[in-house]
């Protein structure tokens, strides 16, 4: 039986409870659990509110929204790959844009080709909405880690010069941000919550 | 020490994570635990992406994903209210007062203005944006309910009387989705997942 537009949105939706149970790395700032990939997604929204002046460019919130709130829907089939983890981003891509595939593929032809942009932009970060998104996924777990006491840093020994290399690209998107973030990370230095490199432990 | 506008705005979004660990009375569809108010906002504002179309009138949704995203932060301070708790009810617009003060006081006083404001509306539930958001928060957790077999209905003895008496508020703001949903507890009770009243068991 054909469903209908409504029956297959309805579908999408109930679909992407599964994010819920998606986890990641980083704790919670005030339980001893991790963080699931939904209520990341969320913080990151609300981030983008908070946060939207000091975006390098300018940019539709609205459209920045949308990409916070489905850039990780992938994960529901992909899992959540560590930023860290250099064989898991082998196949990271490929992975995702299978994952892309089924789930926007549950919409009908104009939902699915609008998200599927989205998502694809967010990817390339190559425009103002797509860099400014991509800071705040890479602003929270700094905090994250930072409040947890080195949290998932410590847990997987990343060290200073890594999370410096892989977190960067947030001056592509939101420079004021990414320099209070460096001032964050030698703070988190100091107080021993992360190590400054490999060779100096 | 006066805090700066972006220390300002970091400690409110460090406290935000806190809504992580605000659980409801819904279940997740796909694993046996209860929902928490974060990735509720995720679904709820993703769901409004997917079906602004039947939004009865004209709405901005990036307002409506604003409101969607921040309508349950009170909850950090005043708990999740269950709605079919009539005891609880009773004081729970003093208690989310007393929240939002508090909350959306952490921030600068623009920002405080702007989500108040928002927050606000959404409670009123008189202007498009109000209307619509609102009709999600009342959607989806029939959906949950539903896709796990009558889940916190069973739980609380909700008679269908009392979830169509609760929720028909989605008429004003999606008609259609609330005569979708009014079919979905139909069969809710033909299936054995909700009662009809509460004589009738």
């Amino acid at each position: 039986m054909e469903l209908s537009r409504l029956e297959k949105q309805i579908r999408f939706i109930v679909e992407l409870d599964k994010l819920k149970t998606v986890y990641r790395r980083t704790y919670l700032i005030n339980d001893h659990r991790n963080e699931n990939t939904a209520e990341h997604s969320w913080h990151i929204a609300v981030m983008a509110i908070i946060l939207a002046e000091y975006s390098n460019a300018a940019i539709d919130l609205a459209k920045v929204l949308k990409m916070a709130l489905i850039h990780d829907i992938v994960e529901i089939d992909a899992g959540d790959t560590f930023v860290y983890d250099l064989n898991a981003a082998l196949d990271k891509a490929e992975r995702e844009r299978k994952a892309a595939d089924r789930i926007f593929g549950l919409l009908f032809a104009d939902q699915m080709t609008e998200l599927r942009s989205l998502w694809d932009e967010f990817e390339l970060r190559e425009t103002p909405e797509a860099r400014f998104a991509a800071a705040m996924d890479r602003l929270i777990p700094q905090l994250h880690n930072y409040y947890t006491q080195g949290g998932s840093w410590k847990e997987h020994s990343i060290t200073h010069d890594r999370v410096v290399a892989k977190n960067q690209t947030m001056n592509e998107g939101a420079t004021t941000l990414w320099e209070w973030v460096q001032h964050l990370l030698e703070d988190a230095v100091a107080k021993g919550f992360l190590t400054k490199t490999r060779d100096a432990t």
